[in-house]
């Protein structure tokens, strides 16, 4: 009965959201988040302005006015999670911040300290237990952030912050480290979801956290070879903001683009939504700079393709900070679009729409972006809505008829794919051509320009959700893949098997939850993207339940063809992993190419096949 | 007066050549050279049954019926060669081949023998002399083929020809190799143009060439996903041929396709005429296999893209034979494209003709292929034609009057686009659209689809020619870089002044020649592809005088920006340049990662970076 009214809701709103709230206009894409800095949460995801907190027991209401849904009550969302998770939400139960956490005492290598405090400026390192804190761990939600906010208890911190401001200084720096046997680890924009930034507790060394992100500044754009050239420390938003004051974007747009850094996408060898037109990071990185013990790997001349044997870029990607430090790139840079255009598409089902995605990639067609979610996301979607005013329920209620009555659209089925096309206007024009009349031999339907950017703009909002329902002791984490075509299904149900299970044999209370999404297609598969949660009143020891079930859906993903990572990386939390991806020599051959970088090991975060160090 | 005749003649040609010999109606691109396979020359370029030779001492005429250009006869090539080159030409002067090339005798490691004779079937391994002379070199014009032909003066040549029939005897024979410390190089098709093949002279132990064109075997396909798993071994016209069969295309087309292998092009970091649909080698490559003496370099699971720490297969492009022997690839495979259209523009100048691409860049009617040749290259296709009939002839004066007189092009100054698209016949007619109309704002015009097409049939008698031009003393190179848009007319200009210099110098007789094109553009530059040529009639040394002159061009183009190359490789002749364009850590980290696969240097050909093993 509660799941049939959800429904009567859900349904109606999906056409009822491009009439929605015309007092508030969508601004463009890039400016889907506010451009100004703000204060940030110490631990949590994203700026103190933001936050999603309980009006009333059964409304949930967003602060702040920094996006699109700031300022949002919504009167759904309590309901939406006590039904798919079969549970009863009140706002007493919820997790109390632990006011001051517990930081070990610094571990301080005396020698290294003086050589610092003698060569640069007092500010620029630090031993307060709150930055340290800060600095000692990423955005895994709950080996991070559940236990830093709830439970204060990681066991090992960095030891010292430092900020360099310039390439030279990160060359004394490991210089320093090298002489005095300190253990550096590269910090970014902190936005990791792979324990990348986990102090590894059986480091004997000093530990220090080279934070770059005073190292911010475009050094150069070069308009004639739509090249540009950034320190490594400059946040996403930041570059954005100064590339397109001079008519530019780097194309490059994950969704902690606010938060991340040019360095930390390298290093974790980012995806970005507009990957179609712009291309992963890989492909927007011309050239980097990685400073490492030994010297520095680069190459000296930047042109636009090479045949020099193997390319030193390549140790770049993927080296979570294994190798030495990144301290600048070369990027393209691309003219603003002349044209942008939203739209979205509605499936009946999930099947119908991979479908499409796959005969998609066949054409000429493709945009900037295009995204399938699950039914369970558009649910989702809609449960973060706000109540509808008397004439657009009547309205909702029409359409919901329509689309379930009439065109025959199963709520509990349909699924929604949103879409950005960039590019000249003759070449939107033949995007939305080929989309719009390739879906209809689908079965989708155009479900309207609005939809499409709301979806895009829900994206800011999903890590600020996360933190909203730890506190509720919902559990919630997200985890990617990718698959060839034909595995997407298996894979999909495989995850949901697998998860009921263990909700199962863990005696989760309620029921589990889980969607999913294909947020980019490529040639030969796709990248899906996973939500989970279950909610962990009553659990002995929640983390380690969610730790088992974590591993055994990642277990389930391989072994029904899909890849450890897309884009989130292997960090600590999925390095076990390895030795069933790589083979015994390429682990073998990636640890002594580490050692003949930084024989000492001074970069010590030990991130996936680094956890050990070779020894002859 | 000469020059003035020779134009007339050029010029005329230019809108006379798809009026051309209808009774030979050119064939698609895919069947541009003949599907079968054919005897191949020993050390020449290409099959026996495609020579350029005299008819007559002013006319030269293409033997056999392999390409569109078979049968031709040639009434103005010797011209053009005399009035460009400066010289005359007397089919008397030309070099007569060595009968019978001294080839050293094999170093035989008994050990190692003895063990291949008891392993494997005894038509697997040769220690024949032919057999090993073909197997120690590739194709460099100067270097290889001159000296192989004309002065028989290899210092080294391979021991042995190994054939395996493989991956298990790939293993077993390097576990051989490592065991009795023998040097192992791998061999494809024998086409690269870098020295990768040269045996070093220094090398003291048995070397043995491991021929890998018995394993050419397409494993599998999958079109569920468009992928396809080959052996290494097999020639780019086999796996075209096959794929074609089933409605698939790999796209990789480099001008070597007959002859070159996978294994080659990744070994090599290839790049293919219609890279801009298909992407090159590292584009088409999902994942392969490189067997090293202490095991495999690869990833387990092939999905569509991977944030999994350093990519293993990113050892392999430009591994140039130093690590080990791949032994197979997974390729990403396309449906044959539904549309496919040949066009050609002629621009005013190669400044206009390459103001119009990097505009094109800007656009999304991007076509398959586009190249932009100079005038020179103009020219010199002109001097491959046959003789026109009487009405052509008229037709043609008609039009070089038009395009003189009433349009204004400098038959010394215009230059030629070649243009293949595909895709959906709606991309098609896109990128034609797109193409045309932009070529007119840059002062371009349409040339038809038939001298596009003659273009691209052109590439296939290159090499023909280059062995033709050796046979009259005239000694020619092409080689590659790759720039920035804004150095294209800077770099080209210090190599032709170069080049002029360096002829002063050393007393070449005559005037050197040099033409070049743009083959390939990308978002941040092109490549730029230049033939050089030179008559060493007379010179005491002329490999040496070539030698000095072409690491001075090469130095030339580093110091004007461009690469060391684009798309050739590095192999020997390159090597001494690799410290300006590496940081000396780079190469130490390199050569240690090798070291790591292959301990012992068994894969001691010496390319790149590795002509120094690391003692340590």
């Amino acid at each position: 009965m509660v799941e049939a009214v959800t429904l009567a809701i859900v349904v109606g709103a999906v056409f009822a959201i491009y009439l929605v709230k015309r007092r508030r206009s969508y601004r463009d894409l890039d400016a889907f988040y506010d451009l100004s800095e703000g204060e940030r949460f110490a631990h949590r995801w994203g700026y103190t302005d933001t936050r999603f907190e309980f009006e009333d027991p059964r409304t949930v209401k967003v602060t702040g006015s920094r996006y699109p849904i700031s300022g949002y009550r919504m009167p759904y969302l309590v309901s939406f999670l006590e039904d798919t998770l079969d549970i009863s939400i009140h706002p007493d139960d919820m997790n109390v911040e632990v006011e001051d956490q517990e930081v070990p005492e610094p571990n301080i290598n005396g020698g290294f300290l003086a050589s610092v405090q003698a060569r640069f400026k007092a500010d620029q390192y630090s031993r307060d237990a709150k930055e340290r804190l800060i600095h000692s761990h990423g955005q895994l939600s709950v080996d991070e952030i559940y236990r830093v906010l709830y439970s204060s208890s990681l066991k090992r911190t960095v030891d010292l912050v430092f900020y360099p401001e310039g390439e030279d200084e990160v060359r004394a720096v490991i210089e320093l480290a090298n002489e005095h046997n300190v253990c550096l680890v590269p910090y970014g924009g902190g936005t990791n979801v792979s324990g990348a930034l986990a102090c590894p507790v059986e480091e004997q060394r000093m530990i220090v956290s080279v934070d770059l992100r005073r190292m911010n500044r475009i050094l150069w754009i070069d308009q004639e070879n739509y090249l540009a050239c950034a320190e490594a420390g400059i946040l996403g938003k930041q570059l954005e903001v100064e590339l397109e004051r001079k008519g530019y974007t780097s194309g490059h747009d994950p969704d902690s683009v606010e938060l991340s850094t040019l360095g930390g996408w390298i290093a974790t060898n980012a995806s970005g939504m507009k990957k179609n037109r712009y291309g992963n990071i890989e492909e927007i990185v011309l050239e980097a700079t990685l400073v490492t013990p030994t010297g520095e790997i680069e190459t000296k001349h930047v042109t636009p393709r090479n045949s020099t044997g193997i390319q030193p870029r390549s140790f770049l990607f993927g080296s979570e900070g294994n190798f030495g430090i990144i301290t600048k790139a070369v990027i393209k840079v691309h003219h603003l679009p002349e044209a942008r255009k939203y739209g979205s598409l509605v499936f009946p089902s999930f099947e119908k729409g991979v479908g499409f995605l796959k005969a998609l990639r066949q054409t000429g067609g493709l945009p900037a972006s295009i995204r399938l979610g699950s039914n369970k996301e558009l649910r989702f979607a809609q449960a973060l809505k706000h109540e509808p005013t008397f004439l657009k329920g009547i309205k909702e209620k029409v359409q919901a008829f329509f689309m379930q009555k009439i065109l025959g659209f199963d709520p509990m089925q349909m699924v929604v794919c949103t879409i950005v096309m960039e590019g000249s206007k003759g070449e939107v024009r033949q995007q939305d051509k080929t989309i719009f009349s390739l879906a209809k031999k689908h079965g989708g339907m155009s479900a309207g320009a609005s939809i499409g950017k709301r979806g895009y703009a829900l994206t800011f909002g999903i890590a600020y959700i996360r933190d909203f329902v730890n506190e509720l002791q919902i559990l919630g984490e997200t985890f990617e893949t990718s698959v060839p075509w034909d595995k997407i299904h298996q894979v999909c149900q495989a995850v949901q098997k697998e998860l009921d299970e263990q909700a199962v044999r863990h005696h989760i209370p309620g029921k589990p939850y889980l969607q999913y999404r294909v947020p980019q297609t490529y040639h030969t598969g796709v990248c899906i993207y996973f939500t989970m949660g279950f909610c962990a009143k009553g659990l002995e020891r929640p983390d380690e339940v969610f730790h088992v079930i974590e591993r055994r859906l990642r277990q389930v993903i391989l072994d029904n063809g899909g890849s450890l990572s897309h884009h989130h990386g292997v960090g600590k939390i999925r390095q076990g992993f390895l030795p069933q991806v790589q083979t015994e020599n390429t682990i073998h051959v990636l640890r002594q190419t580490k050692k003949a970088m930084d024989p000492n090991n001074i970069f010590g975060i030990r991130n996936g096949v680094f956890h050990a160090f070779p020894e002859d």
